[in-house]
């Protein structure tokens, strides 16, 4: 994310449909290979930009939250937003500080969310939710109760304005700066597992099932 | 991230000078540690959420970018903006779906983005920039020159109106819950550094310096 290749020099935004099927390939990886994403909505004027669990199911994006959140309550009243969600793929050193950047995929995506009403889609939602995080997870898990749904206040965002940024490889250098004594090239970044730490009311007869010993996100071919 | 625990539902902003320095220690660690933030910002009452690298100096937080970049021609107009770091540090699971929850640190911080003129403090958080991201590189690395210099944006956001939210632990099952023969826990995560790669273009007889070869990001007590 250097002053060359910052993800705020993003392009014009053009709708999905209208862009090869390898593009809208793109953005579905990124957005499964993320956990958190970000949402931007405006309220009194004032920008607001919230951390929070997605799921997608297709070209449908969900959110969720309690219905005392404040995100969530202005949210579910049909107004804009900007998600974003960013993926740290490496640090790229230079032998100039000026040509230092980040590799990186982020997609951001604009849209008016909207309440998600019927119980089906819901119940969907929250599956798609868990399944996002870890898949396998659902069947194995006490499904929501009807307070549980009625608690839950989930939000759907069409992914048909969207688009994908994405920055690979080494450095950019000077030619003049290839003579320096600096080392350069790229300290990759990755999300790694540490070893599971059981709830301490667990039964210890309980093994960590493979699912979650094998756990990793789906990593797309960068 | 769950219901219960969503980032949404944060307090009211205060000012950090009326809380104690334990909060505002918290709120400069996750800031150090953190390697992007998320800008938001509205534009044409579209709100905008933008990844990018940053630095802090004291209770200021630097972002830069390039004189083109939509982004910085719109916050050097002196705009409001919210500037979201979240840092993942693990996936709670609990025994019912409705209880899945994240492990997370994030600071939300509001303010107006201003311009720096100064070129000693814009040079000053140039540094800053290099130094978040790979302590020791600045000295290594040829330092910006006057065209650099002139063709880097820097804005800086005072650190007075940001707020800290951490969640730490295992799953907060319901009681009746506990009986299911469920593994139930927390998957840490870490962002950690595979190999370096050297660029194409490097001289041989450079090897990785210690700064990278023994590279990780500071991590505050959680």
């Amino acid at each position: 994310m250097s002053q060359q290749e910052s993800p705020s020099q993003r392009t014009t935004i053009e709708r999905i449909p209208q862009r090869g099927s390898y593009e809208s390939e793109i953005i579905y990886q990124i957005l499964d290979e993320g956990l958190v994403c970000h949402v931007g909505f405006v309220a009194d004027g004032q920008p607001f930009v919230i951390p929070t669990a997605y799921g997608r199911i297709d070209d449908t994006l969900y959110i969720h939250g309690s219905p005392a959140s404040r995100m969530l309550r202005f949210l579910q009243q049909g107004i804009d937003v900007c998600v974003t969600v960013t993926l740290l793929d490496g640090l790229v050193l230079a032998r100039s500080a000026f040509h230092h950047s980040m590799n990186y995929r982020s997609v951001v995506v604009f849209g008016t969310a909207t309440l998600v009403q019927d119980s089906k889609q819901k119940l969907a939602a929250l599956k798609a939710f868990t399944e996002h995080v870890i898949p396998g997870r659902w069947q194995q898990v006490r499904s929501p109760n009807r307070s549980e749904l009625a608690g839950t206040l989930v939000l759907s965002l069409p992914l048909v304005e969207a688009s994908a940024k994405v920055r690979t490889g080494g450095p950019n250098d000077d030619v003049s700066d290839y003579e320096l004594p600096v080392w350069a090239g790229e300290i990759p970044l990755q999300l790694n597992m540490a070893k599971p730490i059981a709830d301490s009311g667990l039964h210890p007869q309980i093994d960590v099932p493979a699912y979650i010993s094998n756990y990793t996100r789906p990593k797309a071919t960068r």
